[in-house]
């Protein structure tokens, strides 16, 4: 492991980490937001409240380095290729039980905790966003989404059609059950992956 | 008030199904399913739990009818005209708190009471997309939707920008800016309520 890979703090310290992240994130998941107290979180990661406390001065920050954990570290800087990786990507999400239910938890706790969501939005949201963004634009500059595509509407239907799809549809479907809604969802909206700019600047519709 | 509009029942039971209902609902509303349990709702009514249970002998039977009654009673038989009509029913709902509030607790409990979420759409949720998949069906023939919209899809990605909506948007909307995203959502989606078939049997876009 080189030194720029080391995770900080002495390895006791991170032991507490991972074990206090690693209970939260069973809680969130499997209770919800509100089960998910620093007193629960601690008793279920064998530490005491202070050892959560001291990492984590409110449950909102612990939340959100729990939400963070489970997306990966850094999940700051996705690097989306193009709608096509967007779609493969969402795909394996949808397709993991347990992340079904943490975005159901998620969007169970914006009415009793609009502050987490907000936090959320702050941290994580708006970057992600611009990225989804980038990507739709991009899709439009090749012809793959309508000249007239109001992106932000495109992307505002994509993030509820994932909403309805953990809301209807059965835990137990495959990566490739939700690429073909998402990719019907796409094709709804103008999406259409073998339209490519033509050198000669004419945009052609497969 | 004609016979056939009288509701049964004498006038105090009739008081108690109403103290019930409300209890409920404001239970549902501002604390959600975990909190609304029939010692709760009897208790906000000021009524016995027995005169609860003799009404709804279990927690499910009692939220389907808090439901049905907070959408009007008989909220099975939406005579919906058109994608216009459902455009203002739907602008009206989003654009009050209460209700959205409502709608983001029903959400919320997919995940804890699927038994509910199930008998929800056995009781409401079929014959309600029945009819708002006939309006697309009628929207589609007129070429208010393109020929191949695919109103399964159409359907999903509609439901999900509510979500999407009661997710991000502030509970201060008015009904003219829920109207404006969802004409944006419909447009999108390719819906253009200016094209009518023409007599001649051609299909025009404005």
């Amino acid at each position: 492991m080189s030194a720029e890979n080391r995770a900080p703090g002495r390895p006791r310290s991170r032991e507490a980490d991972n074990a206090i992240l690693g209970a939260a994130l069973e809680l969130l998941t499997e209770r919800g937001v509100e089960a998910t107290s620093i007193e629960q979180v601690a008793r279920r990661a064998g530490v005491t409240r202070a050892t959560v406390y001291r990492r984590f001065p409110d449950k909102t920050r612990l939340l959100l380095a729990t939400i963070e954990a489970a997306y990966g570290d850094p999940p700051r800087t996705p690097e989306i290729r193009d709608v096509e990786h967007l779609l493969v990507g969402w795909a394996s999400v949808l397709a993991n039980p347990r992340q079904r239910r943490l975005l159901r938890r998620l969007y169970g706790a914006i009415e009793d905790y609009p502050g987490l969501a907000r936090a959320y939005r702050d941290l994580f949201g708006r970057e992600r966003d611009q990225t989804r963004r980038n990507v739709l634009e991009q899709a439009r500059d090749r012809g793959q989404l309508p000249e007239d595509a109001d992106l932000d509407v495109v992307l505002d239907l994509l993030t509820g059609a994932v909403w309805q799809h953990l809301a209807t549809r059965p835990d137990t479907c495959t990566p490739s059950d939700v690429e073909q809604f998402l990719r019907a969802v796409l094709h709804q909206v103008g999406y259409r992956p073998g339209a490519q700019q033509h050198p000669a600047g004419q945009v052609g519709y497969l």
